[in-house]
């Protein structure tokens, strides 16, 4: 219980608490000023109800939930489209070790490539990625240059399996069944380049933080001449509620980066080379086991 | 941070913010006079308690988060729908680049279509749109004149896909799998159709406007005997509220015109462009290293 | 401006407006009523604080708002039902056209009984309809009486693609990729019938109704202490509020009939039949253009 | 209208009404035991504000709208389920009949098995059933006494599908577009079971309902110095909308029984018998009829 | 009734009782402490008004609710997912006894494997499983130490059908219609393994705690001048609910548990166990049956 009060004040995330509290500070010199201004200069005419701040607040407060709710769901969306690359790409490397007819080796450039697909994608979410940086193997001079990996590495995988059923070794409902997968990547690939690239409607943005603006500005001359001095810790607990809802939506509509709130795509990238890995692994010691029976 | 502040107060969407503007002035005018006549001429009897507007306050807010939501929701779909087309045609193109056994001019013909499709969509969705504007190599006197153009560059990709088939270079798995994609471009054209055509319910929309209006031409009459003078801020404050969330979500709900808050459609289609061009590209290099080997 | 302005105030859904003002205008002599009763009569003992009506009024404007969600969903999920029969006839007439070796004329049966399939789906969601209304052609003494008509066309339907590909018109694989569209009809049918035929739970329903009734029988005597004769104008706005809240529920709700507030599902119709009759047209054209060459 | 205001006041779903009213009516001897001992025992020290009531109140309204939004979506999923149901049965009928090439009266074997089907889980979902009861000509000694009829149906009717298959009165792709419905059956059959079985987490169910004694036993203490004898008043209809609201979630959140409030399975189950005997009849008829032609 | 009442008062899921508990008593500690240090020493100057604490509880329960939401949408997600489980596993079931032309004996292979799976995956989503404790017979010296046993069971499964499609057992059609459900194995687990390893974006986490844990520090002060000794019941009864309901959620939130909360992953596993075994059952009795018929 120690151990969660502690971590509660101080644990958190750390950039995100600089900025809430930059902020939150700041408001604090400026509710403190109008208090300031208030009981030295302007005595008697500046008399303005709290009563309107209740209905804006309470108002406010919904329009926030609206605003942590669209953010919180780009990011579970974010989470259930990397959820189901690692499904994707399991199943497909359980069938393409029991479909394709050639050696454990020559099978496994495909399980491969979806390892590198994973890398590429999380590097092509955040600042861009090279082929060189990922797939080794397939640098030749022409693609040294290519702006979209994973597209370039769905390519790869479309060309063996092609290469593939030329030579028969698959027919064309293995490639049917393997084409299910595939066409996810792209699907995958998609889907998270629209998270990454669309934010909220711009207008509501700006509206949403204008309107806090607004509130947390005239809030002092609404709560002074019931509150005196106490309106500046009032006004603090006020700001740090709204000005953090709005930091943190910032930051969790975005996904994809490398912060403590982001989704954990690192980890989820090596839990794919690794479960992959351990699926190639037992489908060779298993095929070697039958092959002596 | 300063930046931010400013950008709060100038930035904003330009003709949202001018619409926005006119009518809380307007609307503060009104209160102005009400606060003059009711401190000159009704000396008395107009004290209507300030205690309604608070929870009518209330319930209007749920009202207008109802409103957003709807509006954000259309507007997400639609984003949804164009990720999606990009993902179809991305898809579409690696798979024809694979699958059809012709020279590489030939089979980009279906990209090219693709491509063509794209624009002719994001135009369809605005003003309309003629074939020759999009794909004028397919122009023929006798579909100058066609009204649905996405409908009829659908129609010439599966033509070609029939050709292709007669002449024995697809088989009928291929087709299948090409099927898969290219049914989806009528099915999101027709989504986008929808949402554009299908306004929120007409009496939702004129109930909540009407409900705005009255409680904002009344809540004046409610807060003056609290707040005299100051009445007009507070209203301007409720009334830049009210009317902000209402415009916006007016602008919002129809997501694929050209202004600031609409989808970026234009930009979509250029990248569905450059990135279904750079599939081709490194599909064409990768067969003629192929073809060396 | 001055144009929105009026039509807030007039154009309005008429039907609507109608009911709406009734309950409005019934309720306000009530509360004037009782207002009367209280100056007159009960001049002391009378005096509920109003604190309680201002609790219960968010609750129960937590309680419309998911009245009004569930009602809009309904709406909107039938909407986008529609949204898809537009999708799936042009899809499935696009891929008759290019599938089915036979000539014009013969294929063209299926965009005709779609059509019909449309109009039948919009009577059979209102008042019911006979299959000589939509079809006649298909009319024979023994199904004069058929009830299900839409069930009845799509068995035409599927009666004609069997009828195909016993004499190898099609063949398996068009079969399967016909049947993807075909088989919707009745599942966008069902759906729609689902949104005709169930409402809102009952208790919710009445739960609500009544939760309303008791709220507002009650609110003139929670306001009159403080509000005297701006109690009637209280309570017509609260009950304008509430009322209309609940009127146009029940109206969006039922959203297969000719209302304003409905789906404009003649419209739908009237563009599926265009659009059909467009693409029929267009791949005609080509078609004869293709054999000339 | 005046039988709308009847209906509110009298209709009502009765078992629910009684048992609304019974907590109700326990709840106001309660206050009125309060009220009483306040006003003659306890003269002066009793003094709670009310203020404390408002601000729960609207959390704990928060809550019942979160319980009636989770209890609303679980009978709307089940509604949607047995939608559905309708919809697989009718597809599924018309491809037997247009698929198979058997005589008719061995070809409504399958339909029968479906109408059985649908009668079997309506029971099952109530308090289980015996296969005699909907499908006796299946009974044989040994399945007499199984568990899971639905289960059963559904071997049955791929044991018909497997025996038309082996006697080449199907092909494997028949058999394959025939599946996609099949399979539905277990779907929606586990799926009914899933919402039969589970309730909303113990621990809210608790929770929400030990807030809400809390507060209904606070309530009259915070109200009395305020509201006197109309604490009585306010109380009971506070107490009818909390214990309202969660007297009707948990009746509507177990949709599968046979009261007012269910969904009409048994209506539902004889329009699928109904629709399927009518689709098996044209069929029929038509046959004949191009059978002579 | 009577037993309802005791129910709500004791039954109660008893660890989370406790901690909520324990919070509960500590805070109510702590605002004793906060009113006797008042009422003591300082005796004018500490007269914080209240009003604030009503609009910040407002906002808070939206939190709140928002935090419940999150937690019941996880909770009904994975619930969702093992009623899948149970869906799939039937109709696989189903179709290899229907489907496979192999002995009894031999297919009910498939069957065992899926219900170790079932176990496997209740077992893994808890504190990890060995090979041994779900399969021994699969044991081999090689896969004794695998790490994701359902991976391995899902590979045994495919390997199976592909030793029956390379001895002819099955054909490529019926690969296809039995991989439909294979295929979901491994998504159901990917789907699983997402809810248990995400939590909610840690910052919204931290930022609600921090949220109560402030706004329950300082509401003794903000109503000790109006309440006094109240003070500590009123904040008893706010601490409960809202330490009520984060506890809840972070309970709920990870269903996989073995507490009362989370879902009953043990008894579906008997339900998937004895449910596919009498699936076997009759489906062998009729097939004897039919054999000998």
């Amino acid at each position: 219980m120690m151990r969660l009060l502690l971590s509660v004040i101080s644990f958190y995330q750390r950039t995100i608490a600089i900025r809430i509290s930059m902020w939150v500070v700041l408001y604090t010199f400026y509710t403190a000023l109008v208090v300031w201004l208030d009981s030295h200069y302007i005595t008697q005419h500046l008399n303005v109800p709290g009563e309107m701040h209740t209905v804006l607040g309470a108002s406010l407060g919904l329009f926030l939930v609206f605003r942590t709710n669209t953010a919180y769901d780009r990011w579970w969306e974010a989470r259930k489209l990397w959820g189901s690359l690692v499904n994707e790409i399991r199943d497909f490397t359980i069938k393409v070790e029991h479909m394709v007819k050639v050696p454990a080796a020559e099978r496994n450039y495909i399980p491969d490539l979806l390892i590198a697909f994973a890398w590429a994608l999380k590097e092509h979410l955040r600042f861009g990625v090279r082929l060189q940086d990922v797939y080794p193997p397939a640098v030749t001079p022409q693609n040294a240059q290519i702006q979209h990996v994973p597209a370039y590495l769905t390519h790869l995988v479309y060309q063996q399996l092609a290469a593939w059923q030329n030579a028969s070794k698959i027919d064309r409902f293995d490639y049917m069944m393997l084409d299910l997968h595939a066409n996810q990547l792209m699907q995958i690939c998609g889907a998270c380049e629209r998270i990454r690239k669309t934010q909220l409607s711009r207008s509501y943005l700006w509206f949403i933080r204008q309107a806090i603006v607004f509130y947390l500005l005239s809030l002092p001359w609404g709560l002074i001449s019931e509150f005196h001095w106490w309106t500046v810790l009032a006004c603090a607990l006020a700001g740090y509620f709204m000005i953090g809802t709005e930091v943190i939506a910032e930051e969790v509509e975005e996904p994809f980066g490398t912060s403590d709130d982001d989704i954990r795509t690192d980890d989820i990238t090596r839990t794919i080379e690794r479960s992959t890995r351990e699926i190639v692994a037992f489908c060779a010691s298993d095929e070697m086991l039958a092959a002596k029976a």
